[in-house]
């Protein structure tokens, strides 16, 4: 019995494949979650286990997917960087971003028990939605993590500011809300620590700066790393195959690597001049065991 | 601080709306799952449990998106079909997308244990791809499940044969697929029979046909049920209005249906004539309970 | 000297392929024509010169391209339809409305000297931009048609009454616009006839209708014509031998066709009930000569 | 008389816009001009008639549309580049490729009487198919340049040598083809010096090079241009301000400079470092008047 009849159907797929030689960003988000928190009762501003599920179940994506140079995550998203260069599924957008949702999610339910114990997840289940952005040049990019971190300042500096008022000050939401209406970083810095003795810069840095998660590799002197060399133009037969030889020597340094998630400003250049194989994708030097 | 200075990478976001007024198809596929039913000892040809288990993800998913109005599934692949009047996350491919697998894949795992206890999963998790396809006519939507089921013939006779050779027949792999190399679906059925005494016939309906999962209202005999209004065109301000209101009942109607798992024929024209509501999106009468 | 080295920028090409059986409407748009048209003194509200000179150059369009089905213009508009089983240029959107724009703007600057003898072009020449939409549903394509047509009428009455209360009426157009602004379509017939004792309904039809072109066949009774024949399902490979061999004689049939400019009501179910042939795509019978 | 009932159909128009920040290449042929240059007599392997026809019709464009930074052409075919920070037409596709498309075919056929008098274009007439491509990166838009100068490069030697055995050696075209099969450019240069006495080097620049257009500032000295400042990032109010007086500036030097057609190498960096404004987008010096 042939197929042949209907076969025809699948002509109706389209492609969407993306632009070579951009990076490309897939921003994951969950769904709903704000009545997701209340249902499992997270602590607010900030729920410490909730936030290490999110970096725990990101953690195993970097590792399932190692073309994925970089995440950056805050609240209940994350966003995942392919480097430029990456051929992943041939760059097709729906695969990459589905990809990354469902692993993300196995994880998050799978791990949930562990980080919030004696609390049985009941449907609704967690789920999250993603799409992918594409950056043409590392200036975009760096300008796109830099957005993320901004945002999760602003948010944080608020929600501390406001449950504070609230947990602390008595107030209630719509009065708290009031409060903030219009005021700038200074009046919010001001309130908590004229009424509440809360110094902002001395909240814990997982809260004020979000997580990044990368490939540890030893740091590098600013300066001392040379030129990272753009490679995007045109090359010989011959550098095509030296480039395939290195690219294996590369995938097994990567496999190496310790997957590390830290609390850093990547707003500044130093982050990115002291971790040259982010922008490059060429793994670094792996740091000696103490 | 304001946070305009970087804001201006959100203009790389681009848009991924699809028609208006096309029947949308995603389906979803395990990633790796030839190697994952390996791992977790999955039967051969076909395991019940991770039919089950993907019956139940696809139910939840249903339950969760009153919006999707039929689903299908074969081995680790679901395909779940929404109306093309359908403007759920208007009709944006990647949340879409993102939100079926992220769903379903949540549910998979969240079920896992209690389809198999005591089997518990191990990194790496399970976990799925998907895309959208758009179909402009009923025609092309109704040879689309058609395909998918007779791929379904297709491979649970190929399959079902192989292991029988291997399984009762003692051959290798190998020499099985020797065997079934270039034969006709006849010859698989003489095959079973003469051989081994199986009536492929009398395999069980959920190898032979799929799942299909809808909401179950009251039959309709055939030629009773009136031509369903087609309804994509001008609509005046007072028929808009009205529209609403129905939209509203028939909601509050679809939330009160029953969904149910069958393994049914899809391709004759019985299983849709019965069912109208599945393409007119118009709620039927939900049956008595007994 | 093999060119290998710089090939790989064909990578980044992007296919733009329109989902199969939907309909495709081009239009084209004359790009700065107010301006344009105060160059070389058109004549307003309308200029039948000009308007003749649209024709032609469309005429010529479908002439050159046989796979449009329906054309409809006014002004400095024009839209030409595929019809949905089209695959022209494997349905590529990049080619089908370069091809028409560029063939539509050589004939309007061939052909201009024609329709305005003694009016040489000089530089800014005319030149036209276009987009293609895509409609699922033969009632979508008809109301899109329907939709340019009301635009028509809406317009041209508006001009009528505009360039009357200036041209004959003595107002400057300042005076013109603030006297219309709000007004209905009953406001501007009564001051076409109360005050310049002009009958809208006696204005011409090219005006008021705008143009449509197409190939002429012998008109059908309405109801005689029988169910068209959908055909945009699976097919037996029986069935694809068939309707190749019907594809050639159409074709013939098709070129055989005188292509007519006329302007009739399209919106009305009797233009499309009369003229069976433009929705199926069967040629109908040649009307013999007088 | 409202137009909302038929309105919805705008909302099939799907958004095509490029992504920023990536160079915009839209590349023109002619439609069958095989065909054509038989039609009208083309002299072979090339006709200067034509090209200067082309360039005269590119350079129309490029005067019509100073967004445009250079444009490359061969044959019947043409690019052109819109620099990475363009934002013409909000940056869609549809709208800068017909655009583009409409204006050199207008030109093509206003301007045909002029390098081919005497010679009456007659239907079908000349036309052009166009498309958008993306470039994120100048070494990528470099080695588009590169690719399309190698190819003509290649294709005028196969020409110069096919129609000198043809035209000097009194082969025909089948005998021709043959000799050239799988020769190496070396054999080819052979051919013409040995038995024709043709020394490829000698030939005109305008074949061998193609014609590149641009707008002409005072050379500058390799290396003393200082860096190209690379402005794709984030910019305060305060800079956004200040780039809109530049802007206005640029335009006004943009719009003195005179618009050369030259044939040079566009491969070698000598062509892009001497004339920084290309990648720049900065106009730079309007040379004295001599």
């Amino acid at each position: 019995m042939a197929n042949s009849k209907y076969e025809y159907v699948k002509s109706f797929e389209q492609p969407d494949v993306l632009l070579p030689n951009t990076w490309i960003v897939v921003r994951i988000d969950g769904r709903g979650f704000h009545k997701f928190s209340n249902k499992y009762g997270f602590e607010k501003p900030n729920d410490r286990r909730a936030i290490d599920l999110m970096n725990a179940a990101a953690k195993a994506v970097m590792t399932e997917l190692p073309d994925i140079v970089i995440a950056y995550g805050i609240s209940d998203e994350y966003s995942f960087v392919f480097h430029k260069s990456c051929t992943l599924f041939d760059r097709r957008s729906s695969k990459l971003v589905t990809t990354i949702v469902s692993t993300f999610t196995a994880y998050y339910v799978h791990l949930w028990s562990q980080f919030f114990p004696g609390v049985p997840l009941s449907p609704p289940l967690p789920s999250f939605d993603g799409r992918a952005v594409q950056y043409p040049s590392v200036q975009n990019l760096r300008d796109y993590m830099s957005w993320r971190q901004v945002d999760c300042h602003i948010n944080n500096l608020y929600n501390t500011t406001f449950w504070a008022l609230i947990q602390i000050g008595g107030m209630d939401a719509k009065s708290a809300e009031k409060e903030l209406a219009g005021s700038l970083s200074a009046d919010k810095n001001e309130i908590l620590f004229s009424r509440f003795k809360i110094n902002y810069n001395n909240e814990p840095e997982i809260y004020k700066k979000g997580s990044v998660i990368f490939r540890d590799y030893e740091l590098v002197e600013p300066g001392t790393a040379g030129e990272a060399i753009e490679d995007d133009g045109a090359k010989t037969t011959e550098q095509i195959k030296l480039s395939k030889t290195q690219e294996e020597n590369d995938k097994k340094r990567r496999a190496k690597a310790r997957i590390t998630v830290q609390h850093l400003d990547v707003i500044k250049d130093e982050f990115w001049e002291r971790r040259p194989w982010l922008l490059s994708n060429r793994p670094g030097k792996i740091p000696k065991e103490p």
